[in-house]
């Protein structure tokens, strides 16, 4: 016998999910307790349902799927804006509640965790729109129901809500259902797109690839890669996108930020004339502020699961299809082509204060091969987002939802993903302070990452978007930041506290050679901002009246 | 000229509000610095989004209302839980959320905080299960939307969503609105409710008053005491209504909690011929798991705005306007009553282990008049439930929605507006991590907090309700609690750790004495549960299957 729950989880492993994230429940112990019998799944504990949900997106970045459980009402709503990032940037992440029993909700009867209005579907249709479908499961529907959401949120890329009522999750599946296929591509479509897009190549005298997110979220890496290896196609990301393509491949030309930063890249971009747009979006970060001017009769999009050329959608081209068919079709060129910049050399030493000349290069250089990068919304993942990647190393952050706080939890998140790369997050202190205390879930499952707290005295990124840059809601309340791990139980971690390059330099090298978790506190001066952050500032009407 | 945004913080202040919680973000800067600009009203940073809504219903249970601001999207979502929770509680909360320009909505443009979709009026949707009412601010409709808004968040006592396109709400109001008047009471409808009940009361030979929540979130403690002064009548409270009249009133018994503890009040409340309950609800926690056994026939439920006799239900009846009529009419008589039980007596010294019998009798001794104890839910709560609140002090908790996490913030919130009483948090270790790091906020605001943290190793009422006590969803990472307010930046608090009765007598003594915040972990084995939670273990039955 296979109860509803055992069922779903089953499943969810089947397609890639070994660990669920959460907070426990009593609606949701039929769940958590199936989770913790499963033998292939882990309860991942958090310490929040936020953070439990920001941990399952970080995963899912690593993995293609993630999970997250919370209970009925109060657990599920404050996983909510999680989940809204998920669906934003695109990641499938199953989102599993344990509500009270069928008794109870047909009763009407006022129970905690409700409103106290005897009403019982309001939260499931609270999260309706940041998810792709959400279903209750029942013995009569786990069977299918789970195969349609698990198609739903591969197909799209999105998140589900899954809802078990206590005492359905734990009686028998009725009935049987196979996998749904993902559709395949056209073939008339496909070829019809793929040889436009050879001829407008062949025409072109010069041409550009955009490697965009959607290309990882699509799980087409190696297709795209196959692609630039065989055309011989320069590309750029934008900064959605970075790092999807090896920043290593020799076809790599570097970042596509409009006209805020990289202007040589810019040129080039802007200048083709034909620019093959691989999943990037056009955001208002990605496109440095409304920037970018792309001619759209230039640019052809290639989307998931269609194509967009000269204002037409070429509907049921999947992008691995036409992936690979180009790589095949297209001939080997040599396309104009430029070598991407990094940061500036390392300048200052000893006493020096840490400006952002000093700081990023740094952060930059210390990034090795393989490592996981994930940096938070605001100046610090600005600063970062124009390091050159060494091969391997990825970079992740919330482009699109930017929801500041989310980037300690996705490391966590990401860190059990992956526990043999190296974990590096690089936060701002405002942001930290909102999901600070999931440092804490590292050490419990021998994770070691190294933690990088910009503390600049308040939000920055703020300060430099705001009216008045000293306004009162951009300070926050002054922790001693290098005190938090220990006293969050990361017992044997490093911690330091560095105020000057000398004592930068020699965290760095101490991060190097750590064998235990690492975090610093890097001090800065209140305004030492990263060169995108100041342009943003300076394209701010750009950026809000577009 | 006044702005649209001015305008709505000029009629909160009307009604109360001198203090708004809160996270900035780009897209609410006007209404950021128009808080921060406003010379009657105090911008109060907080760690993350729902700490600042739980600090915003904190302060809404002291000052009777409360307002949080967030910004679009990430903030406003995050915060979705604890307006829920002021929603379920009753607590008039107004949510002030900072949205993108008209430009930007309606040109639909790809900007960060939405999902991608050019979709602007999403996230209002997901709001509207957990509000009074909500609405879009613009010049043509602040001064009557605010008036209506202002009306439904005092009517019903729930919270209420107002949202500020960043360009409109820095444009001046257009037209004018009077405040709109609360509804008086039905003339006839009082008088037949009143002379039924006056009339039932003279026929009783006994009779009892049950003094609920309604009665603090309606206003009207005064117009109930004067009820119970005139009458004599005496009265109990169930959980969520715990202190709503002050214990030490001649009147009161004690804390009826159906068959799981205090017998003898449940023996006067259900065997008395006419029972007046003014504002209690009957959920699952305050019925002790629905072990309360009311006759029907028997129970008069006065309500804020109506009143229910035998199945009858008599509208436009106010709570305020009954209660004062009452005390008017009913006369002085000698009803049967019972004396108010406390905790029993201080058990264990030295270095013996702490157990319930040793700890919560010491909390309860600890408590003194005109204290604020807000009480997170789980056995700690439970456990406090049931001590005698000395003259003055007032119990706190979230008893319907039971969020955990929800009381650190919360006291925060309290303090704030409360700043000349003693503020003491009980909390469970498993439910202040999930919110710990707003302790960080009393110090920045001079406040000074006595917090115990209750060390018991996991989430013990969850052990308690669950099959498997040990199972690994249980366990949460050990934290150093008492390392951390130093780290969270409260310099000078006193911080102690106590693991046996001397250790906690000293801490104790110390805490009474402090001129700065105090922050007690207290150590106890993984298994010390109140009385109330362990009754609750052996009413599962009860409490899940009702």
């Amino acid at each position: 016998m296979t109860t509803v729950i055992e069922h779903v989880l089953s499943r969810l492993h089947d397609i890639g999910i070994a660990d669920i994230f959460g907070v426990p429940g009593d609606y949701s112990f039929p769940v958590n307790d199936a989770i913790c019998n499963d033998p292939n799944i882990r309860w991942v504990g958090c310490s929040n349902e936020l953070n439990a949900a920001y941990a399952a997106d970080g995963y899912a970045r690593i993995k293609g799927v993630g999970a997250v459980c919370t209970t009925y009402g109060v657990g599920e709503l404050s996983a909510i804006n999680g989940i809204a990032g998920s669906y934003a940037e695109q990641l499938p992440v199953f989102h599993l509640v344990g509500t009270p029993n069928m008794a109870t909700q047909s009763g009407r009867k006022l129970v905690h965790h409700t409103l106290g209005d005897g009403e019982y579907d309001l939260f499931r249709r609270m999260s309706d729109p940041v998810v792709a479908a959400s279903v209750v499961m029942t013995p009569e529907n786990a069977a299918r129901e789970t195969e349609r959401l698990i198609f739903e949120a591969l197909y799209h890329r999105r998140p589900v809500y899954m809802a078990f009522p206590a005492d359905l999750a734990l009686l028998p599946v009725l009935g049987r259902a196979e996998p749904i296929a993902m559709p395949a591509s056209n073939p008339d479509a496909l070829k019809i797109v793929a040889d436009t897009i050879v001829a407008a190549l062949e025409r072109a005298e010069s041409a550009c690839l955009l490697a965009g997110i959607h290309v990882a979220r699509a799980g087409r890496k190696a297709e795209l890669e196959a692609l630039l290896d065989s055309s011989g196609l320069p590309f750029a990301t934008m900064f959605m996108g970075k790092s999807v393509i090896d920043e290593q491949h020799p076809g790599y030309i570097g970042m596509y930020s409009g006209n805020l930063l990289g202007e040589e890249v810019r040129v080039l971009v802007e200048g083709a004339d034909c620019v093959l747009n691989v999943g990037s979006l056009m955001t208002d970060i990605n496109t440095g502020a409304f920037t970018a001017k792309l001619d759209p009769a230039k640019v052809i999009h290639i989307g998931h699961h269609a194509t967009q050329i000269g204002g037409r959608t070429y509907a049921n081209v999947e992008i691995g299809d036409l992936l690979a068919e180009l790589a095949r079709r297209l001939p080997k060129r040599e396309w104009t082509t430029i070598k991407p910049g990094s940061l500036g050399p390392l300048t200052g030493s000893g006493s020096d204060a840490i400006d952002a000349n000093a700081l990023y290069p740094r952060w930059a250089n210390f990034i090795a091969p393989g490592d996981i990068l994930i940096a938070e919304t605001g100046t610090a993942s600005m600063g970062l987002g124009f390091a050159l990647m060494p091969k391997g190393a990825t970079f992740h952050s919330q482009t699109l939802w930017g929801s500041i706080g989310w980037a300690t939890p996705a490391a966590f998140g990401a860190a059990v993903a992956a526990p043999d790369r190296r974990m590096v997050l690089v936060t701002g202190d405002g942001s930290h302070q909102l999901t600070v205390q999931e440092i804490g879930q590292f050490p419990r499952l021998g994770l070691k990452p190294i933690i990088f707290v910009l503390n600049n005295d308040g939000y920055l990124i703020e300060r430099l978007l705001c009216k008045d840059p000293a306004i009162a809601y951009n300070d926050i309340a002054p922790w001693h930041y290098a005190d938090l791990p220990h006293a969050f139980g990361c017992d044997d971690w490093q911690t330091m506290r560095v105020t000057t390059c000398g004592e930068l330099d020699a965290a760095l090298e101490a991060a190097e050679r750590a064998e235990t978790g690492v975090y610093i506190e890097v001090v800065t001066d209140a305004y030492v901002a990263s060169p995108l952050s100041l342009k943003l500032h300076h394209a701010m009407q750009a950026l809000y009246k577009a």
